[in-house]
């Protein structure tokens, strides 16, 4: 396994009061990776503190460490951990960051600069590889939530180990996470296939809603007020149904609807490698953000309109092709 | 890595010709074991060929050595060697078996009885792992669409590595693949989220026709006969709609059906695991058959009647927990 920065070792081993963050809207990346190195320090006889955006997504809300979240906040401490927080701006934290000696940074993304004092950035599939070997370099040893932490970082940032960020090192710490527990099957199923009635239900209306246009390459979805409202309300839409059109054979660029108001819709646009279709674009152009390939905004106009604008990221992509 | 039964190692040394066959319905985990020891034995200058049953399905059909599929059969071989086949009778074979010196038997599953001359019988993720460990032991260095036959086998046998059946030495293996390619994430996609408009459409009409009875405790799940005629038949329905009700949080026991033809109805029962109902039972009553947690049937007679049957099965459950 790869090395862990001496620097960060050190710093956590000499210092006695830390406290955690992670970034707004916490995933299982982002939660896992707390409770591991919460729990690490603890059982070093460290104080930790957590400030973590509550409440967690159902699914994760079995960690019993959770039970810690937010139950104090010192005037100061000696370290601030940012777990999975690829900019200080995308950090949940408290409105005046309390005094601290060093400001640690623990992340795998790319983008991150390295804007702590003490920096642990290495692009991996999950900050939870990271504080897997941070855990394992302290020789501290993992209890089964701290196991299923791992497993649960790893797992929901991979796509159940689909996504392209899996490395043989991913696998390597897989391979000895099973070691120590021998059975994730209910815990996979909890990350990555149950649903409740309601949420299984919005995803079928979500499916049902679908249209294809421009030869089949748009795919259009769109959730009424009346579907939402029917099923529990906004809550009960789940992450995947933003993929439903990208997963459809055939489709370049997928906008899924939510209408979160009467004639009010969040918008959220796809776009598929290898074609070169940039989504940002569009979604800037509304007041929104995002990436080439993901990106949203809001939306309270013509839904027509929002086609034709669709239809022309297509052809501009086409003419691009033959230019 | 665990060993390989040096009888099996000597029997594909020492032997010239080879027949290879899977099961019925060839799913991932039985082509990608083919392909991979086809492919071996083709390494080591042996004549292979294959008997399997075709078509392979769509998602599984990028394997170019698929070519080579039931291109000629001998009347005699050194060695037939069956993969992935827990009994003869689940073997696709032909209406007489060519003569051959040895049966050599590679399978995975735990129910098999070792009917080989030579066998090679270990309880694994998959069959996929038994050939990896084959064409290892033989030192066979392994070419892309091999590499791409093991992950198949794995990654479908397995949910995407999500099920009971994972091992630490699968999560190694994996490892050990990655380090040969370092990207599985389009493969992973073509086998588990890609679908076909119809197939997307179908799945869609299914969770849409999802109603929950008994203290929501059952799903009922029912394609029409016109649904399926209007998206493009009964080969559009992919696996993971006998999934559906499973995946609803609560549900204890599920019923799929699907009208194969006006009035008559190919039904998939599944039950949850820890709750102790035997749906086989009812399953076999009605002139089909399965296991414990999951069975079909064929049924022509009274919905309102099936669904008291399965209500029954729910009260036989309460009240055996009750007695």
């Amino acid at each position: 396994m790869k090395k862990v920065p001496t620097q960060l070792i050190e710093t956590l081993k000499n210092n006695e009061t830390f406290l955690l963050l992670a970034h707004n809207k916490p995933d299982g990346d982002a939660i896992g990776s707390v409770i591991v190195l919460g729990k690490t320090l603890k059982a070093m006889g460290k104080t930790v503190d957590y400030y973590i955006d509550t409440p967690v997504e159902e699914k994760l809300r079995f960690f019993s460490e959770i039970s810690y979240f937010n139950e104090h906040l010192a005037a100061a401490y000696d370290v601030i951990v940012l777990l999975d927080c690829s900019t200080l701006d995308h950090t949940y934290q408290p409105k005046q960051l309390p005094d601290h000696k060093v400001l640690a940074v623990i992340d795998h993304h790319k983008s991150n600069e390295a804007y702590g004092d003490v920096n642990f950035i290495e692009i991996t599939s999950a900050t939870a590889e990271l504080v897997y070997r941070i855990a394992t370099a302290l020789e501290i040893p993992l209890d089964e939530e701290m196991i299923d932490a791992v497993f649960t970082g790893i797992s929901t940032d991979t796509g159940s180990f689909q996504f392209s960020n899996v490395t043989s090192e991913t696998h390597e710490i897989l391979s000895q996470l099973y070691r120590l527990k021998t059975n994730f099957a209910v815990l996979s199923k909890r990350l990555h296939s149950e649903k409740s009635y309601s949420q299984m239900k919005l995803y079928g209306k979500a499916v049902e809603s679908m249209r294809l246009f421009a030869d089949n390459t748009i795919a259009w979805i769109l959730l009424t007020y009346e579907d939402i409202s029917k099923y529990g309300g906004p809550l009960n839409i789940t992450d995947d149904i933003a993929n439903i059109g990208m997963n459809t054979i055939g489709v370049q660029l997928s906008a899924t609807l939510k209408e979160v108001d009467n004639g009010e819709y969040r918008v959220s646009l796809r776009s598929k490698s290898p074609f070169n279709i940039d989504v940002s674009e569009l979604a800037k152009a509304h007041g929104g953000g995002g990436h080439i390939r993901a990106a949203g905004f809001t939306y309270s106009g013509d839904l027509e309109v929002l086609k034709q604008e669709l239809r022309a990221l297509i052809e501009k992509q086409r003419s691009s092709e033959n230019g």
